[in-house]
């Protein structure tokens, strides 16, 4: 875990060019016991919920949709969402998308799903 | 108050768009108890600090200086910036610079420094 150099600006495009693998969130930031994260994504995520967590999303890049059980939310670069805690949820998204979000620390990216995509220890870049 | 509509991405743009004064804060999501509130800024604002919340800072457009008794911190677009709690700062833009910023709810963006700036009520857009 590397702790980010405290009094510098913290660059998303430099953050980003780190990433290498699909669905693989890194800690960027922590702010009142919430983390910053961001990760690329291609392709289906899983199908979870998080009983006690709201989870803010903005996209960066690409095209991120928010499968929910009654409708979908369409995300554009630009664009926010905030996931209320609960509310079952999957992301998809046919091309490579650029996501920011933020979350309590302890918020497990999958909820209590443990798939094959699941991250159990998520790193600082 | 307006809330916004539960189920739809929200679009920056369209948001800043909204916005006719400089450092006059606006809320357009909230999650576990945090405001996401977006602000246009030119000049200087207040030196003041936040005695118990951090400050997630992202900069969208322009260019931001957090200047702190220790340093400057330079924010361009695509960079942010987390202002740790109790830490004096005083935020600069040389041209118009937009921001969107997240602290818990209650925070007040001038922290207990009444100046002109100060604004008491902010709104939801």
């Amino acid at each position: 875990m590397t702790e980010r150099p405290p009094m510098k600006a913290i660059n998303l495009d430099e953050k980003f060019a780190l990433i290498t693998e699909y669905f693989t969130p890194k800690i960027i930031a922590e702010h009142n016991g919430h983390y910053v994260k961001i990760t690329k994504i291609k392709g289906e995520f899983v199908w979870h919920d998080h009983e006690n967590e709201d989870e803010l999303f903005i996209v960066l890049k690409g095209r991120l949709v928010i499968q929910f059980r009654d409708g979908d939310v369409v995300l554009n670069p630009g664009e926010l969402f905030v996931i209320p805690r609960g509310k079952e949820h999957c992301p998809i998204a046919e091309e490579e998308t650029h996501i920011l979000y933020i979350e309590p620390a302890g918020t497990k990216h999958s909820g209590e799903v443990d798939a094959e995509l699941t991250k159990h220890e998520l790193e600082w870049i």
